[in-house]
C-alpha cells in the first residue's frame, strides 16, 4: 500500500537547513525519502537560493537526478548548472535521455559544453544530437535509447537479452525490439509472440515484420493522430536518411500534450516562460511586464473612444457607471468563444478554413445570450437610475456587443493561427481591445442619439 | 511512412452526403479511410444532426467505435445514443473498457440499461462496475481487463498464453501478468525476465514478486505521484477488500492529466461541460449564460463604487476615460498571478498552507510592476490631458491596485482550494470583482482628494 498523503511536517525546513549546515548529504536524503517526488522538489525549491545550491551539491547523485526529472526543464537546468562540471555530468548521466536533452537544451552553449565534455562520450553525443530537435517534434520527445539487434542475430540472442539481468534493459521497458540493417535503418520489429513461438536458432529476419516509422521532425499534433491510429506503446523514429534516431513512447506523447495544454493556458493569462516562484524576481517581473506593456497600448487605443464622447459623458454621468460593465461582460462572452475554439483546435476538430462555419455557430449563441444579458442589464440600469431610456441604451449596447464579441472570439484564434501567430497568447488581448472599443462606442453613440430622453 | 498531412478535400462533405443518401455504409467508410481519426470525427460532427445519425447507423461497427473513442465522452454518448439498442451495444463492445464506462456514464440510467442489457453479460457487468467510480480516480481511469493467472498455474501456462494468437491478448499489451489468490486478491506480479529464466513446470508462486497496488478511490494527483515514484507502465488497482478491480496504465494517467489541464483552462474562461460546437445550441447557450449571469451580479457590485463618486466624475470627466483602463490592467496583472499559482498547484509545488509565502513572493513582483505601469500610465494621462496631477492620481491608483491585484491573484486559488471550491472557475471572477472595486475606489477617492488640482 502506498502512503498517498504524506505531508511534510512544518519542522522539515529547519531539519533540512540543519543537515545542509552540517554538510550531511545522506541526512538530506533521509529527510526527503518519505516524501513524494513533487513534495521533495517543493521543499528544495522553497529553500533560499544558496541553501538550495548547497543541498543539491551535497545530496546523492541519484536523488539530485530524481528532483531534476520532476522539475520543469528550466528549473532542472538551473539546478544542474549550479553544480561543478564533473558532478553535474554525473547527475546528467542518471537522467533519461529525453530529460538530459531538455535540461541541457535550456543552458547556453558554453555551459552545456562544460557538462557534456565531462560525460560519457556516447551519452554526450546522444544529448548533442537530441538538443538539435524542437521540443514539440518526434526528435525532441523521443528517447535515444532503443532496444535493437542486427538482422542476422537469432531469436535466442534476443531471448537471452530479455532474460538478462542487465540494468540497462529497464530503459527499454514496453519497447518492442527493433531489427536494424547494416546502415542502421530499422527493417523489422519483433513481437513477443513471434519470439516465443520461434525456434531459438531462427534468424530475426525470418520472424520480424516491417515497422511503421516516424520522421524526427513530425509535429506533436501529427504524433497524436499517429498514436490514435496505431495501438503501439512505442514507435521507432528515423532521420531523413532512414536511420533509426530513437524511440517515441505513447506516454511521452500524452505527457507532451498535457504540457502543451498547461503552457497554452498560461499564455492565455499572459504568463510566459514557465514561470515558477522560485525563479529570480527580475526575470519574473520582466516577463510579465513585457505582456502588460503591450496591453497598456491596446487599452489606450480603446480608451480613446471614450475620450471622443466626453460631452455625452458630462451630460449623462450615469453612463460612466455602465461603461466598464459593458466592456467586461462582452469580454467574458468573447473569451468563452475563444476557449471553445482553442479546445476544438487542440482536438483537431476545427481548422482555420472553418472560420465561416464557426462564425455562424457563434452568432446564434451571441444573439440568444446578447438578448438575455441585454434585457438583464437594461432592467438593472432602468431600476437603478429610474430612466427606461438609459436601460434601453445600455441593454441594446450590451446585446449588440455580445454578438460582436462571440463572433470575434470564435474566429480570432483561427485567424491568428492562419497568420502563423500564437492564438493562445494573442487572442485574449486582441479580443478585449476590439470589444472594449466597440462597447464604448455603442454605449456612447447610442447615448448621444437618445440624449434628449436621457437628461 | 505515414501520410501526415492528409487534408479532407472540399468535396468530401458532398461525397459523404451522397453516400448517406444512398445508404452505403461501406462507401462512407472508404471516404473516411484516408483521414486521420480526428479528421474523420471532424467530418462526421460537421454533418447536420440527422445526417450524422444516419451515417453512424450505416457505417461498419468498427468505424463507429473508432470515432467514438476519438470523441469527448459526451459526444460519444450522443453518437451511441442515436443508435438502436442492439447496434449501440455492438459498438460499445468494440470500445476499450475505460471508454465504454465514460460513454455509458454520460447517459441517463434508462438509456444506459437499454444498451447494457443487449451487451455480453460479462462486459456489461464490467461497465456497470466502472461507471460507479469518479472520472478522476483510479477506478474511473483503469481498464477492467487484466492479464491474470491463478497462483498454482505454471510458467508454461503463461508463456503459452503470451505466445497464443488470442486477439484478446492485444488488450493487455504492456501489462505485466498478475497472479491472483482464490479470493481474487493480487498476490504477485511476473516479470518477463522471471518467466524466461524459469523452468516451464515451475509454479508462478515460486517466481512472482509482491505487487504494489493502488486503491480504486485514489485521486489523480496522488496517481501522478505514484507513477512518478515507480517506473511501471501499469499497476494493479484493488477494491477496499483487496480484490483486483482492474489495471491502470501510465498512459491513462498522462492522458487524464492532459484532459484535466484542458478542462481547467476552459473553466477559467467560463466554459463548462466540455462544450463543442456540434452540441445543441440550447445547451451551449444555457451553460455559458449561467456563468455570465453570476458575472453580471459581480459587475454591478463593482460598478456601485463608481456610482458613489458621481460628483467627482462630473467635475473631472477625464477620469471616466481611465477607469476601465485601471481596472483592466490590474485584472491582467492579477490573472498572471492566478496563472502561476494554478500551475504550481497542478505541479504540486504549492499547497493552501503556503499562502503567506506566495503572497510575499507576489508582493515583490507587484511593487516593481506596479511602479513601472503606474509611471507609464501616469505619463500618458499627463500628456493626454495636460495635467500632471491627473497623471499622479491615475498612476498612483494603478500602482497601488497592481500590488493588490497580484497579491490577491496569487493567493485566491489557494484560499478557494482550501474552502473546497474550484479555483479554476472562481478565481478569475472573484479577482476581477475585487480589483475592479479597488481600482474604481482608488482612482475616484484619490481624484476627490486632489480635486482642487484637477480642475
Amino acid at each position: 500500500m502506498l502512503n498517498e498523503d504524506s505531508i511534510a511536517g512544518p519542522e522539515l525546513p529547519q531539519l533540512l537547513m540543519a543537515a545542509i549546515g552540517a554538510q550531511d548529504g545522506n541526512h538530506i536524503a533521509s529527510l526527503l525519502q518519505p516524501l513524494t517526488h513533487s513534495e521533495a522538489l517543493r521543499e528544495i525549491l522553497n529553500l533560499k537560493e544558496e541553501d538550495r545550491v548547497a543541498a543539491i551539491a551535497l545530496m546523492p547523485v541519484e536523488l539530485a537526478a530524481m528532483l531534476i526529472e520532476e522539475a520543469p526543464s528550466e528549473i532542472g537546468a538551473e539546478l544542474v548548472g549550479s553544480l561543478a562540471p564533473k558532478q553535474g555530468a554525473d547527475v546528467l548521466e542518471e537522467l533519461n535521455s529525453e530529460v538530459q536533452a531538455d535540461v541541457v537544451g535550456e543552458m547556453d552553449t558554453a555551459q552545456a559544453e562544460a557538462f557534456l565534455s565531462q560525460m560519457d562520450a556516447e551519452e554526450a553525443s546522444d544529448v548533442r544530437r537530441l538538443i538539435e530537435y524542437d521540443d514539440d517534434c518526434a526528435g525532441g520527445l523521443m528517447s535515444a535509447d532503443a532496444f535493437t539487434f542486427p538482422q542476422d542475430a537469432t531469436v535466442g540472442t534476443v531471448l537471452r537479452k530479455l532474460a538478462s539481468d542487465d540494468t540497462d534493459f529497464e530503459r527499454y521497458r514496453g519497447q518492442h525490439p527493433y531489427v536494424l540493417d547494416a546502415q542502421g535503418i530499422p527493417i523489422g520489429v519483433l513481437s513477443l509472440r513471434g519470439l516465443l513461438t520461434a525456434k531459438r536458432v531462427q534468424k530475426l529476419s525470418d520472424i520480424m515484420v516491417a515497422p511503421i516509422t516516424i520522421q524526427v521532425e513530425t509535429q506533436l499534433s501529427a504524433l497524436e493522430d499517429i498514436f490514435d491510429a496505431h495501438s503501439f506503446l512505442g514507435m521507432p523514429v528515423v532521420e531523413a536518411d532512414g536511420k533509426l534516431a530513437g524511440v517515441l513512447s505513447r506516454t511521452s506523447v500524452a505527457e507532451a500534450v498535457a504540457e502543451r495544454a498547461e503552457h497554452e493556458s498560461l499564455r492565455r493569462q499572459g504568463v510566459f516562460g514557465d514561470e515558477l516562484r522560485s525563479m529570480p524576481l527580475r526575470i519574473r517581473s520582466k516577463r510579465r511586464l513585457a505582456w502588460l506593456s503591450a496591453n497598456i497600448v491596446l487599452n489606450i487605443i480603446a480608451a480613446s473612444v471614450i475620450s471622443a464622447y466626453e460631452e455625452t459623458l458630462t451630460a449623462v454621468i450615469a453612463i460612466a457607471i455602465f461603461l466598464p460593465m459593458v466592456s467586461d461582460m462582452s469580454g467574458c462572452s468573447g473569451n468563452q468563444a475563444v476557449g471553445v475554439t482553442m479546445r476544438e483546435l487542440s482536438l483537431g476538430l476545427v481548422r482555420p478554413v472553418d472560420a465561416m462555419r464557426v462564425w455562424l455557430k457563434e452568432v446564434s449563441v451571441g444573439v440568444i445570450n446578447g438578448a438575455v444579458l441585454g434585457v438583464l442589464i437594461g432592467l438593472v440600469a432602468w431600476a437603478w437610475k429610474g430612466n427606461a431610456w438609459l436601460g434601453l441604451v445600455i441593454g441594446l449596447a450590451l446585446a449588440l456587443n455580445t454578438v460582436l464579441a462571440v463572433s470575434i472570439g470564435g474566429v480570432v484564434p483561427l485567424i491568428l493561427k492562419r497568420l502563423g501567430q500564437d492564438p493562445a497568447a494573442a487572442s485574449g488581448p486582441l479580443l478585449t481591445t476590439i470589444t472594449d472599443m466597440a462597447g464604448f462606442f455603442l454605449v456612447l453613440s447610442l447615448a448621444t442619439l437618445f440624449m434628449p430622453f436621457l437628461l
